[in-house]
């Protein structure tokens, strides 16, 4: 169909099959390629998405002029080359997560992006999630009023790494889903972070991260390969309502407690009887009815629709680098013991 | 019976009734007074026990050399003035928690105490339920092997108190149950210490509470007043296994999972291969059986055990202490915005 | 006060405690006496309630006649001489479930309170709950619909009981509720019930019973003795909207689900396509929020409220009469070995 | 590999494509035709497995001497001549539950098999999932004791099947389930049943099944596409201990529980006195890890061993057989509104 556009994808690992068979299924694209340099490896998700063809050659895909974009789902360290040499040739960009393995790349490929007027996505599957999506509604119709706390954990017994320590592994998921549903972004100053290594694996194997909102609210964030047990639970605090978000249960993964405490308004006279002002609300509890949806496929709809409308993506790659932004100060927190270190934010 | 010792209970407030009821119940004890200023509210409690003298004077109880104890239950400043006074009377002296509102009026405590050759006893009565010393006995046992981590979460919609914030009003019960269950004790030198008062109510409504433990691990302890759910969890992973404490799960509140993560000792030529040595157990999940008793009862006996066998009771002044001791490493971290601060030792 | 009616409670056993505290409580009603046949049983809830005057002769309270009304907490087998007595008397009585301990003798409780013009009240407190409240209330607003089944767990480890059985021990309390919220109350004509004694102790410890409703709806029961969980859940289907009570889970004891099957109406020509006009609706959850209230304050003010206006109790006589019918078909049934058995309906 | 038997999957609609997956994937078998009437389905299928020849002739099949066996995943009515055709053709067959869609034709079946010396399996694909395989192995073992109850509940919000009732729908994978874990299999003479079908269907959306065991004990299920909630769970109660298996519960599937009542041994004089002889155990609970594995593999698997080893399937011909002697029975007991009805036993 001649209003689709042609992809490319470039990895045909873990996370490439996914990216191969989303786009296949879309209306909106034409998938046409999958590059590896294993190309036998390539070619098996070729097969399984009824055929498609196969490359070794990143300069045979990036040559093609009929190739509109490229999805990067090659190793963290390679995304920064990569998405330069498509950004070069023409080509809208959406890369894995994490954009880069390093900050500094990560501003590179951003500004590269810029300079060339496309489209850079990162692919922060986990906010195309219908849960998601609904939190980040609820927020922004003002439902549960300003955001006082955000509390996140997410552990369970995980691979330990060999490159990466549990803040990277995990922490991405929580920062990202952060950046997309508060109205300002992930918009931060500094973090602090503390680490535990007590396995002596040389990483941090269970970590936690406080990050202060602008609103003088808090953000936590608890990641842990170490539980025996699986938990995957936000609970997101504001003026008129909490919502708690529990991943984990199909059930009702999302609830809006009408509860909270109230405080109210004084003048400085009465300041030192505060507690007297504050009263409960104890208020029923409503759980959304949430579609049944592939985030992936919300993924590629969402980057065919910022090339369309010549906009920024909803996780654009600047999101990507706000996240980056983050674990770079997490690593310099660690560092001084768990004092607040500052987050860069100028490109 | 002449084999009980007697004992008076200062302060009919919210607590004294409870230990009122208990020391009545207790074959090592007889109650000997209700004491509060306000007599009305002191008889209440006496009638509900069965009758009891009822006194408003604080120097009767003391004068009264048939007194062997006396029970402290009033509003935490003056906990200090009323246990010194009972130690230089003669009498053993067991303290609701917190021991004091400050660590120096701890320290005159214990000092006194020790000087006296009295029992000093500090009320952390969550240590006496079934789950926490079946936790502690495990423990010590070697069932868990070293300990790695410790994370507890308490959190809920609570009443935000006038006096004092979220760390003093809830982490005392986490920081205790680390005394008693650890085998080393709460034996820590710096702590960190996040809070946020979103509602602007002058003080810590959510708090953030870090503790590096000595063998490398790392204790973190999660404390919430603005939470519409209720959470009383808290995991103990160690190398051997891992308990999962969760006191809202009546039919299952400890369990012990023999899964984790074993890591193979290695030279230190094959340390960039780490990722290689390292496997999984997924092995059974084991819940004891928990007898149903009421932890008051069980407090109420080891004050008479500790007085009987001359010895520490098993939540010590001293253990109130190295509560209080934390608690204002947890004052001046804040103040430094979360970055670690010394907790004292010495006395 | 004038206003208030004087009440005596007869037994001093388990439940007199209970409905002592709660009538002393009550602004409705002034206590009179505890009466027992124990004295000093009787005196220690006279005690426990700040004193009341005690006396074993049940022919003195009757005397009395500034006594307006009794409630009989004695065995079951009693309730029949203690109630007929009492309406003789003259006094409104209020009787602890189950009102006898057969039909007969329960018919002739209701008839001599109607030839009385007395007030006769089922104590079914479990209706009062602020759960069981709110229920009722949905479905008088037509919230759920028409009812189109229930089904009812009632299950733990248990007492085994001396003289009842399981059915006669649990089910009550499902089939009162049943009886308070059913737009019709227990209008049934017959029921069938399954019971079995695996550990041979001479009467049922699991029960299964099967009520068709006149709607073409269904109710069931289970409830065991030899469970090593305990559930206490009741799902309520309706023709708009389903509930479920969940009375172990304080945190979100009723939920209703806007989920269902819809079928659309059709003509007989496509009767044979039904299974094309069936949908699924998959909407939001709801919890109302429930007040803390004691269950049987609420039954206190009822049996005031039914004295004062001259109308029947919410859980009158006959509602109690209504479960005794049932419970009376279920032993015939289990005779015939499950087959449908006829409910009596006639006084 | 000369040692793998060939086997043909007919029926590429639903299950087939899972068949077709896991007996590629098996060491046991090669995969030798995708057969369906529709070949454009079965060619999807085909690709999917890397490719695999493809026919719309059973004949075609049924005549190549290199095929060993078949698996029939076609609708139930088709499944008595396809696998009588594949009897007579010398071929095994296995043959997705239900065996038939009437227990006359199951019987055929089952004779057919044993004339010809051929193996008869029906795929109860849940016994094979390692939740069953422990419950079976520890009943086997011993270690419940003798099983007194089952109770299993099989809801949630389903689709009304166009041409079966819930029983036929849901029941299958109960009945199977006890034929397999009990000692002696689903060896039962009679069954009571109750549906009810509110939306008037047609037929029962919700059902109760009570079947009495040989030992003493009762057997119990509810099935229903009704309720708004799902849930998987059952209750397996032994003189010993009892046994949850939550199915939707992954981090804890099966629990064991050593709880129970002890009824002591007694001698006639003291019958009368039942009641004091009961004590009550209130020991550990434990969930034994359990391994990831496809139950399909291991359906696949045992196929291949009985072939081998000449001997009936751990789910044979026969204990499809049983499960459709129940269903017919269900329906009976339904047509006398509950009243027990025979279990035909004879083949």
């Amino acid at each position: 169909m001649s209003s689709r556009r042609r992809i490319a994808v470039i990895g045909a690992g873990y996370w490439g099959p996914n990216l191969a068979r989303n786009f296949r299924a879309s209306t909106d694209w034409e998938l046409a390629y999958i590059c590896d340099l294993d190309t036998e490896r390539a070619q098996r998700v070729a097969d399984s998405v009824g055929g498609v063809p196969v490359t070794a050659s990143l300069d045979e895909v990036l040559a093609d002029s009929s190739v509109d974009a490229v999805a990067i789902a090659t190793p963290a360290r390679t995304h920064h080359p990569i998405a330069l040499a498509a950004l070069d040739a023409g080509k809208h960009v959406i890369v894995e997560k994490p954009l880069a393995d390093t900050r500094a790349k990560g501003v590179e490929m951003v500004e590269r992006a810029r300079e060339r007027g496309l489209v850079l996505m990162t692919d922060h599957t986990f906010c195309y999630t219908p849960a998601v999506l609904k939190i980040r509604e609820l927020i922004a119709d003002g439902y549960l009023g300003d955001i006082l706390f955000v509390d996140s954990v997410r552990i369970n017994l995980g691979l330990i790494q060999p490159d990466v320590d549990v803040f990277w592994d995990l922490a991405p998921h929580d920062l990202s889903i952060l950046d997309f549903v508060l109205p300002g972004g992930l918009d931060v100053t500094s973090v602090a972070a503390q680490g535990a290594d007590p396995l002596k694996t040389g990483k941090s194997c269970i970590g936690y991260l406080t990050i202060p909102l602008r609103s003088g609210g808090i953000a936590h964030v608890h990641v842990n390969w170490l539980s025996p047990t699986k938990i995957r639970q936000m609970v997101i605090g504001g003026t008129k309502r909490t919502l708690v978000w529990d991943d984990l249960n199909p059930q009702q993964r999302v609830s809006v407690y009408d509860r909270g405490v109230d405080l109210a308004l004084q003048s400085k006279e009465t300041a030192d009887s505060q507690a007297s002002n504050v009263s409960y609300r104890l208020g029923d509890t409503w759980a959304p009815a949430l579609p049944e949806q592939e985030a992936l496929a919300n993924v590629a709809a969402e980057f065919a629709a910022a090339i369309r409308e010549d906009r920024a993506a909803r996780t654009s790659g600047e999101s990507g680098l706000r996240v980056l932004s983050v674990l770079e100060a997490v690593a310099l927190s660690q560092q001084v013991h768990g004092a607040p270190a500052p987050v860069a934010t100028e490109i």
